[in-house]
């Protein structure tokens, strides 16, 4: 019946290429033009799309959604206005939601965001918007969390749509991804109606991905993996057929843009971090090969996988989120032995190497759906090495990753919690200071008082900055300030941050309320100071 | 050479209860007694203790450390004086850890407290301590993070010492634990020298416990449990008997204390909590046995359980870390089907009631290590249902565990972030405020910004105080500030926070930073006037 609702008598013509990508020639009746679909979307709709950091994403429909939008001035009455909650593992390409957040289009958005203007829509209130740890997000969704205010449509169903990018189509129907798993396996399986976008300029990725069913307690099962190369799951994710309401061919690239580059910081990092990698192998806490690494984005995380490339330690393995450009390079250098993440990102000139030497990199590497790549479960087994950056870090070993001045959302959480709470070494590495307008130093990395915390002084092993290391495992908080202020902070930063705690430190014992000594009026002075002067150098803690 | 060094030709009598419960005759030749003992512990020796929330530690030999510290008027010169590095699962009886803490024993403590006398030591500054996960804690020490800085002793060992209380030796040396578990199987698999107190008043426990080995990355398994019931250990600890220097028969009991009583308060947080869970139940979210429930301590996490024994839900299973006494009254009422917990801390008539009955419970009942009663896989994977009292909760759902007005250790984090980072419903309860000196509700519980933060908004899905039940799953922050506010805040500090929510978010929209809106100068007013006028009643958010 939806079937025929949306995509029969289409007579649409089937490429070739289309034609050998969809095994399953039943979804071939259902082919539709994305512009044909656009104004099936109701506002207030309940939409998932696949789609992790920028790639696996659908293009066409989103595209053409936002077309239909602009092009009927839709937003400019209330009584055609269309705001949808949009729900994805994590960012997609700039060119569908920022674009969709810049419409208007953007009700609510889960668990994460990256982008100029879905961070504005979100700052200014137009947004709902929520972080969510990676790993939770998939199963919350199915178990209901996020349509608990949802008042239309199939109530077993969390979602209203499903769009979904697949490399191919199996003959059971079931999608094979592009370069992301992500949320796309329970987004799939809590969608009342699902569309394919058959992208036939990327290669067919199948082989790629592992897929493993998400049961729902009381019905879970161990995941079986104790090394990154173990593969539990199947190679597409099963669907119903019956859902699927059309199908569409795309032949857009991934939008990722190039890497951030390196720069003397973020080498400095790299190298105080391999330095100390190095230590604990010989100290006999870690194989000669390391533990499995986790990696963030971002020029320090290229930094470190560059600086490993050219490294101490063979062999290496992978368990991460996501796959940037370096990795390409310590795949090539013979050292790194199997990846697995969620989600490749590479830049575009990467996925071109990528592609055309894909019979190299094939078989040392698995993409898996976020629920499983970032599950505790499996960060903590496996004794994973963490390595993220926040915004700041105080000097007790909290952390701030998402909100700048504690309101403002900059990047979402994504999965830093998940791999920080879990690792085996808790590693943020941030640059000691970064510039405002008027200051090239005006913001401290280190601060007395987190002014939003996401990782907690109870996760964190390792704070590193371009000044140095501070190994804080084993440390009581009063033994942890000294030394990250010794070790990390930026020079323009020490005295004043030394002061701090020294008084808090007097204070408190006065009180006898000194485990984590502090001076509540002060505690956010840096930030109050920023906010009104544009640096945080403070002229004294009175 | 260690066994005969401490307690060879120690020429004691064996008692016929001890004879009958030590099955490996080996060890009734390193018969020793307590007070010969103590004089081997050297200032600064790393030390760790059986034990969790105050049952199954060792009570003889620890007495008679401070026995000899204290008649040896040891304290008053430092070059006599002796600080130990002390190591715990969690709390223990205040005749030992207290004591220890009074006479200044106490270097370092990990990872856990909760004692008068241990928290005015660190809030002092004399007891170095810091929170860790519990189910953390275990895994790290087998790691060597509390030892790096020993530099004493065997350094394959990061403790010299183990005290472990065995309510049996089996043929194996063996050792069957008294009524917890906690992290004593990583205690002695890491230390060098081992002294078992066999506690003879006690029944033996043999049967109660599931012990598994631990293992290190890169060499973890998976645990293979998929029900509160399942089995995948031993029944008592498996030691290397040759590093076992001394046994000791002792006829201490448990030093429990009675619960905390049930309040007005505490039975209305209980009805909203089983109101809510009824209402899940029929919205088709959780089974109608309900999933398996965590549950602190306090008298809330009574009334709770209390409830639940009068409550519509039948074969509810327990996933927890303790067991308190009414859950021998959700046992009795048949609803309890089966608890599995890493302690049981009975008050002294509930031990009693127990023991006498030991054979209606003992079937129903499992203990395991604390990594494996708190570890985040089986949470996750088992869809516990998490329940936990914090210090104070801010209006985004930060929650504060441990630390008074930021800076004074009151309790520790215990396993509450473990639990509520991986449930399936992620509960915070509390009294909506609390009295200081001057007024009787001086404190309120709901604030605008945690002084401490322990749980992040990312984890927590209820909030409920005797108000009522904020349900913020699926909402952003600017959603959940106004519920929780109207939902759970206390009258007296409804307005308020009120006003300060309103404030903050004209001011963040103004500034385009309204994510999660906050006025930094006022964050911690509430706090900072706790501290100056003994209420935390302000006037004016100016």
């Amino acid at each position: 019946m939806r079937v025929s609702l949306i995509a029969r008598n289409s007579g649409l013509t089937v490429s070739p290429g289309l034609r050998e990508r969809v095994r399953r020639p039943g979804y071939l009746n259902r082919l539709a033009k994305a512009e044909d679909l656009a104004p099936l979307f109701k506002n207030d709709d309940y939409i998932g799309w696949s789609g992790f950091t920028g790639v696996g994403y659908p293009k066409s429909v989103p595209t053409a959604i936002a077309n239909h939008v602009e092009s009927n001035n839709l937003q400019a009455d209330p009584s055609t206005k269309k705001k949808f909650n949009l729900f994805v593992g994590a960012s997609v390409g700039p060119e569908v939601e920022d674009r969709w957040a810049r419409l208007d289009m953007i009700a609510r958005r889960y668990p994460h965001q990256v982008g100029k203007e879905i961070a504005k829509g979100i700052n200014a209130g137009r947004i709902e918007f929520a972080d969510k740890h990676l790993s939770m997000f998939p199963q919350d969704l199915t178990y209901g969390y996020y349509s608990l205010r949802k008042n239309h449509g199939d109530p077993t169903k969390p979602l209203d749509w499903a769009i979904a990018e697949a490399t191919a189509i199996t003959e059971e129907g079931y999608i094979v991804p592009g370069a992301s798993v992500g949320a796309t396996p329970e987004i799939l399986q809590s969608a009342d109606k699902i569309i394919i976008e058959v992208n036939t300029l990327l290669p067919n990725l199948e082989g790629l991905h592992d897929i493993n069913h998400s049961f729902v307690p009381p019905n879970r099962l161990p995941y079986v993996v104790t090394h990154p190369q173990d593969r539990i799951g199947l190679t597409a994710i099963p669907i119903d057929p019956d859902r699927v309401v059309a199908i569409v061919e795309s032949r857009h690239p991934d939008n990722t843009g190039t890497n951030a580059p390196e720069n003397a910081e973020s080498k400095a990092i790299a190298s105080h971090l391999i330095e100390f990698l190095s230590s604990e192998v010989d100290a006999g806490r870690l194989p000669k090969n390391l533990l499995p690494l986790q990696s963030g984005i971002g020029n320090v995380a290229n930094s470190i996988i560059g600086g490993l490339a050219d490294g101490p330690f063979e062999q290496v393995q992978v368990w991460t989120e996501v796959l940037q450009d370096t990795f390409i390079r310590f795949f090539d250098s013979g050292k790194l032995a199997f990846a697995t993440a969620t989600s490749i990102r590479f830049s575009p000139e990467g996925f071109d190497h990528f592609y055309a030497h894909w019979s190299e990199y094939k078989d040392r590497l698995l993409l898996r759906s976020q629920q499983v790549a970032n599950s505790p479960e499996l960060i903590r087994r496996l004794g994973v090495i963490a390595m993220n950056t926040p915004l700041e870090v105080d000097i007790y070993a909290h952390a701030n990753s998402t909100n700048a001045l504690g309101s403002r959302m900059l990047n979402g959480l994504g999965g830093s919690a998940d791999f920080l709470r879990n690792a085996k070494l808790s590693i943020m590495h941030t640059p000691s200071s970064r510039p405002t307008k008027t200051d090239p130093t005006g913001i401290s990395c280190i601060v007395p008082f987190c002014s939003h915390v996401d990782q907690t002084e109870h996760d964190l092993d390792i704070i590193v900055t371009e000044q140095g290391l501070a190994d804080v495992r084993g440390l009581s908080p009063r033994e942890r300030a000294p030394i990250i202020i010794e070790k990390c902070a930026h020079p323009d930063y020490k005295d004043i941050l030394k002061e701090y705690y020294d008084r808090a430190l007097f204070e408190c014992l006065k009180k006898g309320s000194a485990h984590e000594p502090h001076m509540l009026k002060n505690a956010l002075k840096f930030h109050i100071n920023l906010e009104e002067h544009g640096t945080m150098k403070i002229k004294n803690w009175d």
